[in-house]
């Protein structure tokens, strides 16, 4: 298939690209074929204009048929083949095992969206009359949801399909009944095309108006700025750093009218190790750690950036082994040159301040590849660094040594908000670990056991969200079938007859 | 009791009162004896420290602890007897029948909190862990809630009991696990005090940290500042004016970490009357509408502001039948002198409005009383006229002559969020209703068929909120049993074991 390089506007591909961007290659560094139209301001207004046009018969449709064309979207990706496969690698450098999986996850969320839509579309709560109620007769109450309008998405530029252009905020907005204006993201927009037109011919097949969905290229800010301050767009989710994503808050609370706006902004992901289990597990953990930080290059939102223990004598087992470990691994190429500059600018930062030490670098690669970092700090260090608090987006690691309990709980304490933090502790360390769970559970939204933080399971009982930064909302989850409820709100209806109800609230 | 005017902070009564603010007696329109201190800086940030201080184990406790404790406050509200009737009676203006009823009403939303605690503290949704799962082992995880931090709460100046000091936000927070920061409004301080004594009361019966609740009296705009910049202030419920409300959200827009903020602002709560309603019902649609208006002197947040229907030859019946149950009100006095004022400064504009007609006034009254009105305009002048879309607090209605039913497809088109919609039809307006419904429940948090919008259940399936400027959250509702989960969040717990998991997820 050839990339055109253009926009896809309620259905109608247009744009000069002639001025264009084109993406990098990850392997070889250097500008890809393709060049891409920025998406104009008259494109951008004709994209929402069209979606609100289709909003109110959109989000009426049969769940069945809303359903259906979630599944067929799922269809039409697979039949896109290795096309998409080739491209989304050729854009990011993740290898295709991941592309692969992750193709298989996005296909899977639309399912999981289609099969709620089918199975509950809410939850139905209904209150009947009560003619006899004293002292005032009770009236007929029912508690629905509505679809909030046109949604805003910001495609992430490390889930090129899983969390882009049919990722999860468009298969949970879709899902919901609301329109999606697309923003691709400029490292992989020969990948969005692809997956635009999969969306379109969804579009076709279920004979669903071509406004509930455009894509807009682009690399100019402008046109972000543009779709969050629309007042046709009544929610935003966002993917990425928390400087873009604070930036487009701010725009967002200028606006006269404000909404929802979810964007998940960066996590450290801080791993407990409780001194029982560095007795026993010393080595094992360690390896299990740098496997974890390692999945594509450091570059998961769950990527466990922090690592705290209570220093013993199993200490220096522990950090021999991760030492060990890291200085084993192969640099690899980043998502993009400026996400890889950024990287390693941070490393080089760290590498300059006092009290923090570098136990240990992966392997060199090719100039524009990363390698891998692991350093260490005490507390005391750590406490009066707030630079060492923030995410470094990339395979780089900081333990931070610990002298007891009390000073684990002021390390919490220190912790911005996360999408996750683990424990990693055994029997013995039962009370400790019930005292950390329950400080540590305030600056998370998941909270895990002996297990490791990448790997996020998308079901029913999913949080991928948190507190500030890890979201800007942290009543909302990002994965799993809670996510639809980001794009939906309640509508009580009173005394209503059946001819004016949805169908999950009639009598 | 003696009324001291001081601040309640963590069960400690301080502020020196001399230079302190008094409110208005409300019927003879002068200052009431009390004084009242504005809380200080220091005041306001010892409550806040203490409330976190307080945090921790308060939301620990068991549930029916919690329940307990939000039973007794309503025990010890209704142990306060006529002294609480009398006072609020004096302060607001509010007959004292109302005030025994919203008594009740806010002892019966305690209890419904209480209740629902006892019953299921929230939805438990669980995914059990699959070793066998390809490619990869599921987990166990399992979706809790967790209560959000200190919660700041603006008293409502129209509902001294039910939206103030104990009222719905106070006791939804509470309930969620959440320590309150209560902002008292300067209009009724004295009612303040006393149901602030009847939780200080509470606390001590039920051996809770004196933390979990303040009081902060206070006409000085600083406090309400520094209550929703704190860092430690995690969500903020407010209902008020557009005006003050949006500099609320100004102020907490610019906060580093951002915060669920739950403002109601304003409705105007339009009445749709549909042509054969309007043929079967004028005159009774008018009684009624008239009655709803004159609640509380207009000043309820659901009172029917707009009217409209589509003109035809009963129009006449409607509009005389109106305007004459109108005049025949009489003037009433309103929460304050200053809500008097502004509404009689909104009459005397709207009567100079070209295009409005006055059709009727009620009946004069005393100086400090304010007199219904209602009046009439035409589509094209209400377009052209955004002051007519606003608010106006008190008994004022404004009808809105429509051509057909696009002049009414365009004048929902036109209207800005609202609590609430009624359509009045009956069996041969169908069509045109089911038309209307799809169109204005987009407007609407509630919306009711052949009922008056006054009057709102405290149930399950209740919505009070909806889309701005009803509500500054329009996934919210500050009434009914859902109103804990503005204050609550999802947490997933992943592979924990019992003894670190909350009750309700135990394995």
């Amino acid at each position: 298939m050839t990339i055109t390089g253009q926009n896809l506007i309620a259905g109608e591909w247009s744009g000069n690209t002639s001025q264009g961007f084109s993406a990098t290659h990850a392997i070889n560094n250097e500008p890809m074929k393709a060049t891409f139209a920025d998406a104009t301001p008259a494109e951008i207004e004709q994209a929402i204009m069209r979606a609100k046009q289709a909003f109110n018969n959109y989000h009426q449709l049969p769940v069945k048929i809303r359903a259906k064309f979630l599944r067929n979207i799922g269809e039409e990706i697979l039949a896109l083949g290795d096309e998409l496969i080739n491209m989304a690698c050729a854009e990011t450098g993740l290898p295709a095992l991941r592309i692969q999986g992750e193709r298989g996850r996005t296909i899977g969320q639309l399912g999981l969206f289609a099969d709620l839509l089918e199975t509950s579309e809410y939850h139905v709560v209904i209150d009947e009359a009560d003619a006899d109620r004293q002292p005032l007769p009770k009236p007929d109450t029912r508690l629905g949801y509505l679809p909030l309008g046109v949604v805003g998405v910001f495609a992430a530029s490390n889930f090129p399909l899983a969390f882009s252009t049919a990722g999860g905020d468009t298969a949970s907005a879709l899902a919901a009944g609301c329109p999606v204006i697309m923003k691709a993201h400029a490292a992989h927009p020969g990948t969005a095309e692809l997956v635009a037109r999969a969306i379109e011919k969804a579009i076709k097949n279920c004979d669903i108006d071509a406004g509930v969905f455009s894509l807009l290229q682009g690399k100019n800010y402008a046109i972000s700025s543009q779709i969050v301050t629309h007042p046709d767009i009544k929610a935003v989710g966002f993917t990425g750093s928390e400087r873009v994503g604070m930036i487009l808050q701010k725009q967002i609370n200028e606006r006269a009218e404000p909404i929802p706006f979810y964007g998940e902004l960066g996590s450290v992901n801080p791993q407990l190790i409780m001194a029982g289990k560095l007795a026993t597990n010393a080595t094992d953990i360690a390896n299990t750690l740098v496997a974890s930080l390692m999945m594509g290059q450091g570059q998961f939102c769950t990527s466990p950036g922090i690592w705290a223990y209570i220093e013993d004598t199993n200490a220096g087992d522990f950090e021999s082994a991760a030492s060990a470990a890291i200085a084993d691994t192969q640099a690899g190429v980043m998502l993009t040159p400026a996400i890889a500059a950024t990287y390693k600018r941070a490393v080089e930062h760290w590498q300059s301040i006092s009290g923090v030490e570098l136990l240990a670098m992966g392997q060199a690669g090719v100039e524009h590849f990363a390698q891998a970092a692991l350093f260490a700090t005490d507390f005391a260090t750590f406490k009066a660094t707030p630079i060492l608090h923030e995410e470094v987006f990339g395979s780089c690691a900081l333990i931070v040594r610990l002298k007891n309990l009390d000073e684990m709980v002021d390390f919490i304490d220190l912790l911005k908000g996360n999408l996750t933090a683990s424990i990693h502790a055994v029997e013995s360390d039962l009370e400790e670990s019930k005292q950390v769970a329950s400080l540590i559970a305030h600056k998370v939204g998941r909270l895990i056991y002996n297990q490791m933080p990448t790997g996020v399971e998308v079901c029913a009982s999913m949080n991928h969200g948190g507190p500030f930064p890890a979201s800007t909302d942290l009543r909302s989850t990002s994965v799993g079938s809670e996510a639809i409820r980001r794009f939906q709100r309640p509508i009580c209806y009173q005394n209503m007859p059946n001819d004016l109800l949805p169908a999950p609230l009639w009598r």
